[in-house]
């Protein structure tokens, strides 16, 4: 710190976070000191490495949960809403190698939400596939799908080939896949929530993390053949539409 | 609870929760007693309390926040990514009555992110304006804009103009009141955060609340015209996006 230098002293603490982080002393990912220490570290006040850590975040440097830590940022990667891309090249475009494995595959009994979205009976069987998709190894998404019987004995064959073959994939890549189902329209929501317990576990992450939740139905000829709930951790993902706005009258 | 139904304790307790927030007794956004609290009330064990929970959450009936607590859940704002509607629209569609109060209106200099998407020089002037949007109000959307400052000018005048007339808006609205910038691309990353004290305090939600963090570029005949930042409550809304998927090749 340079205090004769006239440059605000939080903006210097900025500069010095962006060369650790540049030259890998705070590698990506990794957890910084905690407050703390960075005022023994840097001599200086609690007041300037808050401000110095929330310019840090503005910036992209820094990801900061709440109740967990400050840890140094990584690029997220970038799904374009216009185009479809598959699992492994949404990753590759980061450097990441995708794998994917089935966390579960099961026939159970559909809840409320489950039999109305896929317009079957209520209590009517399903079949539920549950992924989770790594990027170098690392858990990076979620994906629960239920599946009418018929849809989900198809999908369930193609995600244990595509396992076998080490292909990485979501259940959007399956349909290329196999023979019989071919989706033509796939609605989605987008939703934070944060991690409880389960999901925790399944990403390996730490309780109360952030979640980008998106919600899709996936339909074939107007018939309703998956809904997925898929789970990104919200520091590695995000979504991202280039429009154009229509002319203001 | 019915012991000898042979319907699974959870189920009934679902199906319990559901008639309590029909009938009003759980009000849409109340807190529900604690895990131990229901427990007691509806006298079942700790993992059946928990396994109904968690098929709650499932269905929309409730909306969980690590460390918060769980809450009868509402229907979120749902904006569609296909279509434009003013601030005031989305809200109408849930009942709410919208209104936008300006928190902040300033001129500062740009910080890295800010001077880079709006191609202005490090450390330029730019103008701050921060607005609070409410449904019924209650806080749902901080919004945290940059323009350059010919641009922030004719904006905030907008922001003063539309606050002293009532009418509710967000920036993008504020284009279509004012003679001067003609906004015709926007480019938007969608992620999720997780409130810090700053943005608990200005949404009025606990600290660790799940929070959708929408970027959004917004500009006019190739010049970026304003970089925004806009938090909304991750309880209170949600992006939807309907697509026509490309034939499987």
């Amino acid at each position: 710190m340079d205090r004769g230098s006239g440059r605000p002293l939080y903006a210097q603490l900025v500069a010095d976070f962006r060369e650790k982080i540049r030259t890998g002393e705070w590698p990506p990912g990794g957890q910084l000191p905690s407050e703390r220490e960075l005022c023994t570290l840097f001599a200086v006040s609690r007041i300037t490495v808050r401000r110095a850590i929330e310019i840090g975040e503005r910036e992209g440097l820094l990801h900061r949960v709440h109740g967990v830590g400050t840890f140094a940022a990584r690029a997220p990667m970038e799904q374009a809403l216009d185009r479809l891309h598959s699992f492994e090249q949404t990753l590759a475009q980061r450097g990441l190698v995708a794998s994917t494995s089935v966390h579960a595959a099961t026939v159970t009994v559909s809840d409320l939400a489950q039999s109305s979205v896929l317009r079957l009976d209520p209590a009517a069987p399903v079949t539920n596939l549950q992924l989770i998709g790594r990027g170098d190894d690392e858990p990076i998404v979620f994906y629960d799908s239920y599946f009418p019987p018929d849809v989900g004995e198809e999908m369930t064959a193609a995600a244990r080939r595509a396992h076998e073959a080490g292909t990485p994939f979501s259940t959007l890549d399956l349909y290329r896949d196999q023979a019989g189902t071919r989706p033509d329209r796939l609605e989605q929501a987008f939703e934070a929530i944060v991690a409880d317990r389960r999901l925790a576990g399944l990403l390996s992450i730490p309780e109360g993390w952030p979640i980008l939740q998106v919600t899709s139905v996936i339909s074939s000829a107007g018939r309703p053949v998956e809904y997925r709930i898929a789970c990104y951790r919200g520091d590695r993902y995000r979504f991202a539409v280039d429009r154009s706005l229509p002319a203001f009258s």
